[in-house]
Parts: C-alpha cells; structure tokens; sequence
C-alpha cells in the first residue's frame, strides 16, 4: 500500500472528520501535529508522543538541514528510524525558519541564500533544494518552499510575494515529481496576507498546479485570532473538499477549535512542548502557572481522570517542587501533558464533528476556558 | 509484614548475595541505588527507574529539608507517594551534604548550622533533627548523622571526629526509636578515616548501640581506589554477618566490583545518572563520551542486546545528535542506559557469586575493562 489518500468521513457546518492514509499509517483528522524540530519532539520519548494519540509528527527541514543534515540522515536510514518514530513525518520547507532565525538572509527569484545561525556556514535553500532535502529525510509530507511575508502589507506587495509562492509551488512541484517516493505528498500553501482576492488568485494557482493537500500559510504571525478567522472564511470555503487542510503554526486551544469549525484538518504548534518546558499546563479550564505558590500544597494531580500518566500520577505540588529546583522532570511531564491536553482536544473534536454535535462542543468549550472563538 | 530483615544467601570469598525484607518491598543486594535527590531520580520517570531493575532509590536529606521541606513533604503524603515511587527509599542524614554545599556551616557537639545555598536561610541539623526529617519524609532506610572529615587526617584528629560521628550515632538511635514507624531501618555509619585501629573502634561502639545495618563512610573521598580498598580490606571482616553493608558515594563500576568483591552489600553514587546528562555512556568496555566526533555517523545502538529501550533503540549518531543540539532527549537516553548498565552490573555479580564464579566474572570485567581492581 503506497498510496497517499484523504478520506472524508462526516461534517458538522464547515468543519470535517476524515482520514489521511499514508504507507507509515493513518492520520485521524481534524490532527495535531507535535513538533520535533532537531528530529526530537523535545523532553519526550516517542512512544510517549504516540501514546498521547499523536498519528505524525512535525520536523523543521531548516534546523535539520544545519544539523545534523539531510544527507547524514539519509545515509543513517532516513529520519523515522533515526527519530525511532515508525509513523507519519511532515516536514516544513525551511523557508519560515530560514527567514526568522538565520543571518544575513537574501531573498531571489531562485530561493534563499543565508548564514547557519549554529556556525554561520552558508547555505542556500531553493525550491528544488528544499524538496531534495525533505526527500533526503525520507519525509511522508513535505511542503513546497514559499514566501511568508509579514503583516501589515500593501497589498501589491503581497501580490508580488503570493505570486513568487506560486512561481515556487510550480518548481516544488516539478522537483518532488522527479525525486519523491510513491505514497509521498507534497502540499501546496496558499498566501495573500489578509487580501480575499490575493488568497483565492494563490489558491486557484495551486489547484492548477494540483497538490496532495493544501495549507494555508502566512497566519499566526501576529495578527490576531479575529483576523485570522476572517481569513479562514473566506479561504477555507473555496478549498478542495476531497484534500487535507493544514493551517500552518496553529495554535493555541482556542485557534484551533476556532479553525477546525471553519474547516482546517491539520495543525501543528511548539506550544504545548514549548509551554510545558516554562512551567506552563493547559487544562479544561485554560493554562496555569505550575510555579505560581498557590500549587506548592496543592496534592491534585493536573487532571486525575487521564489516561496520561503526567496528568494523573502526579500532584502540582510535586510539579511546582520540580520545576521550581530546575529538575528535568518537572519540563519532561508537563511536556506529556500537554500534548495529552491537545490529543484529548483533537479526539473530542473529532467526536464532536462525527456526532453532529461540534455546536456543543465549543459552548462547553467556551464555558470552561471564558475564551472568545468570534 | 512490618519487619527489616537481612536474608544472606550466598558467598564467594568475602562477597555476598543476600535479600533486604522492608514494608515496602525487597531488595536484593549487592544493590545499587540510583540517587534521587530532590524527589526525583534526575531525568528519568519513576516507572522507568524500576524497569532498570532498581530495588530501591536514595533521597538527600539537606536538599529536601530546604526545599520543599520535610514538613511540605510530610503533609503531601510522605515521599513514596510525592515523587511517585512506591518501593523503598534511603535517605542520608544530610551531614555530608551540609559540609560540601552549604555556606557559613558551624559545627559543634549539638549538630551544624548552615545557611541554605539556595535562598541563604538560617538551619540547624542536630542529629535529633535528622531522624526527625527522615521520620516525615518517610524514609525505609535512615542514616545517623555523621561527621566525615577529609583525608589525609592526624590520627588524633581523626579519633575525635570518629568519637563525634558515635556520640551522634547514639543519639540518632534514641531519637529513631521514640519517631520511627515499625519496619523502618537505621544505619549507623563506621568512621575511622584510614586508621585500622579508628574503623574497628568506631564499629564496635556502633555494634554496641545496635543498628538495622552498618554503612562505610568517610570513603571515595579523592583518597584513591587502592586505599578504599585498603581500609575495606580491614573493615568489612568485622561487619555483622547478619546486617547489611553500605558503602557511601560509591561510585565507579570497577569501585564497586571490587567493593563487592570485598563484602559490601549496598551502594549509591550520583555517577550514572550525572554521566548520562554530561554525554557520557557507560559499556561493556568502559565509558564513552557520545559528542565525540567519531559517533557522528556510527548506526549502532549503545547496547543492541539490552532489554532497556534506551541502550537498544536508538543509533549512536542519534544519541551524538542529541547532546550536540542541547536536546533533553540527550541526558534522558544516557541516564536511562546507564542505569540500565549499572542494574545490569549489579545482577551479574549477583549471579556470579549465587555461582561461585566471582572470580570469573572480575577476570572478564578487567578484560573487558582495563581496570585495575587491586
């Protein structure tokens, strides 16, 4: 079976539950994907990531093409066995990270040229470069390089960069044909800024380009959740039924409820590993502060009801106690429960959308965390 | 079942193989306890430190007692269920602790004061006090207060400091039988620094006072491996047959074949677990330091043989990876897999002296090694 395919199963409004099967196993959707950067969904172990309900996870093509490199990868077997991560990988093209962490970056009509912000090594990262790279890590999605330019913009610029996207989308497109496995997908990502007009031009040159599935990047940049919504809906309607949408970087609970009832099927944020490496844990009722002193008594665990072990073994007292003295263990389990957290969303999303039932859903939702979905 | 009990089952010269019974389950010795410090074996989950096969962990008295307190401790349930570790704990007394990491520490016959290196408040560990905090942090196994002076030392220096640690010793085991609960334990701790005449002194006034078991201190204190063995050489013959033995800090894996080798029953050292987060890796033929360039691309696992996930599933370059990019990933692997290498240490002497072929397993362990044993 080599075969990449999205199957859609039920929708409730916009929103929709589906499955995207892949050679390296299903992917339930509406899907959170961990991220792993350097090849390490970071202070967790990969059974743990999997035991979550993660069906893929996300690796960073910019921080692995620096280190330790595409081509040490590929000659070490590809990047699931050096992860020892059996399932589904996507991978980014680079150009995001290219264009906020590294040096002396200069953007042409052939790519990116820039400076390793690890050892200053020059490197430069094209369409066809980013493909190759992501073939090199043996990645079951990848995604075409573009331009993600930030808002606020004229909206001749953004045309201008919508249009190098789309001239890069082509070229991705070409060099995945050539050098990409059967039962590999390659995504196309629509631009435009905040434009409708500029978003629905991306979008139709895409689908003449014809991708795997679709993304919609350039949002989560700052704009703020209200904005972006307005750009979910009007983009996300003129989408492809029958195709994965991945709304790129996204995002906080509240985003992505917010995205999966406009439509999105895909998400993918540091926040969860992130947060959980600051002490920071998202519960039912929106994120706490473990090292706040109101938890250095408190004997409940972060939810004494989950299936996670983080979540149910241990009590914020003991967490306040390890992330306080700096102790490893103290990131390492609030890590796994947040993205116990975000996995548990995802399923009671999907249950929700399956049931007809997502209305309710976001009002409990809304009720518990007092968050704002417009 | 609220009994201590020392089952001795087998010897092979002076080395033994034998069962500790407590409340909270066996412990088969020679045993290595892997150190907890702060609650919390350092980067490594609860469950996983007893996949290693350890019987039981040690906690520090002087780290819990400032933070977050024994009382915190206590009120939280004690620190079997704090740190999530339902078998047996060994706390120290915190006296060797409080010369090594605190400031502006004063001695006299009542006990030590000290001010916290962490926040710089005011303490004093009597060795009333001491049993009192391993009492509520509920310790299985509790450690007289102790002075251990540093060598080289006068023997007149050294009598008076032995004579000290006894005059403590008493009231240590006036204090544990008025606090402690039945089945709990109290080690007396054999001084002496390197004079014959000191080390049996000291153990016999100790064997008059009568203790659950019998701990060496004031060793593996820079005094080199042959003069460890040197004062065990004299020491251990005059242990209780009956009682278990406890070599303190220690330590090297050839330490403590070799300590084994000479009667010593239980050990504890920070080594693998420090090793394991600084990128070292201990094997069959000594330890490795994983940044090292030559495991960039090396696609073996530490120990493809081993049933822990951590030596079996995961390449060299992988591990290499990790350390290099900072990844907790890194330190958790290798703290993991050296663990997993010092259980697996310790079950094989077990086995060898159950066989009679001590002997055998020390002459395969210098082969392997290069070590020298003395």
């Amino acid at each position: 079976m080599s075969k990449f395919e999205y199957a859609l199963h039920a929708t409730d409004g916009a929103a929709r539950v589906g499955t995207i099967t892949t050679p390296r196993g299903e992917i339930e959707t509406p899907a959170f994907m961990p991220v792993g950067t350097a090849a390490t969904v970071k202070a967790m172990l990969p059974e743990h990531v999997r035991q979550t309900g993660a069906d893929i996870v996300l690796g960073n093509t910019y921080h692995l093409m620096l280190r330790p490199s595409a081509e040490r990868v590929a000659a070490l077997g590809g990047l699931h066995k050096f992860m020892n991560w059996s399932r589904p990988i996507l991978t980014d093209s680079g150009g995001f990270q290219v264009m906020s962490l590294s040096k002396l970056r200069k953007l042409t009509e052939v790519g990116v040229s820039f400076q390793s912000h690890i050892d200053g090594s020059k490197h430069m990262l094209t369409p066809e470069r980013s493909i190759e790279i992501q073939c090199l890590l043996g990645a079951d999605i990848q995604m075409q390089l573009d331009e993600c330019p930030a808002m606020p913009i004229e909206h001749g610029d953004a045309r201008e960069s919508m249009l190098l996207s789309a001239r890069w989308a082509e070229r991705s497109k070409a060099a995945f044909e050539e050098k990409a496995n059967p039962g590999q997908a390659l995504f196309g990502i629509v631009q435009g800024a905040n434009y409708e007009d500029l978003r629905h031009e991306s979008l139709r040159r895409l689908m003449e380009i014809d991708f795997d599935g679709f993304s919609v990047g350039g949002l989560a940049v700052g704009e703020g959740r209200a904005e972006m919504f307005r750009v979910l809906d009007f983009t996300t309607p003129h989408m492809p039924i029958g195709k994965p949408r991945y709304l790129m970087g996204v995002g906080k609970p509240a985003d992505i409820v917010g995205a999966v009832a406009r439509g999105i099927d895909m998400f993918d944020c540091v926040l969860p590993t992130r947060a959980g490496r600051h002490g920071q844990a998202w519960t039912k009722i929106g994120p706490i502060n473990i090292t706040n002193a109101r938890f250095a008594e408190d004997p409940e665990p972060l939810d004494p009801e989950s299936a996670c072990p983080a979540s149910r073994d241990y009590s914020k007292a003991y967490l306040h106690h390890l992330v306080r003295a700096g102790e490893y263990l103290g990131p390492m389990l609030l890590t796994w429960h947040n993205l116990q957290y975000y996995q548990d969303l995802m399923s009671g999303l999907r249950a929700a959308i399956g049931a007809g039932a997502l209305g309710d859903f976001i009002a409990e939702f809304k009720a518990n965390t007092g968050e704002e979905l417009v």
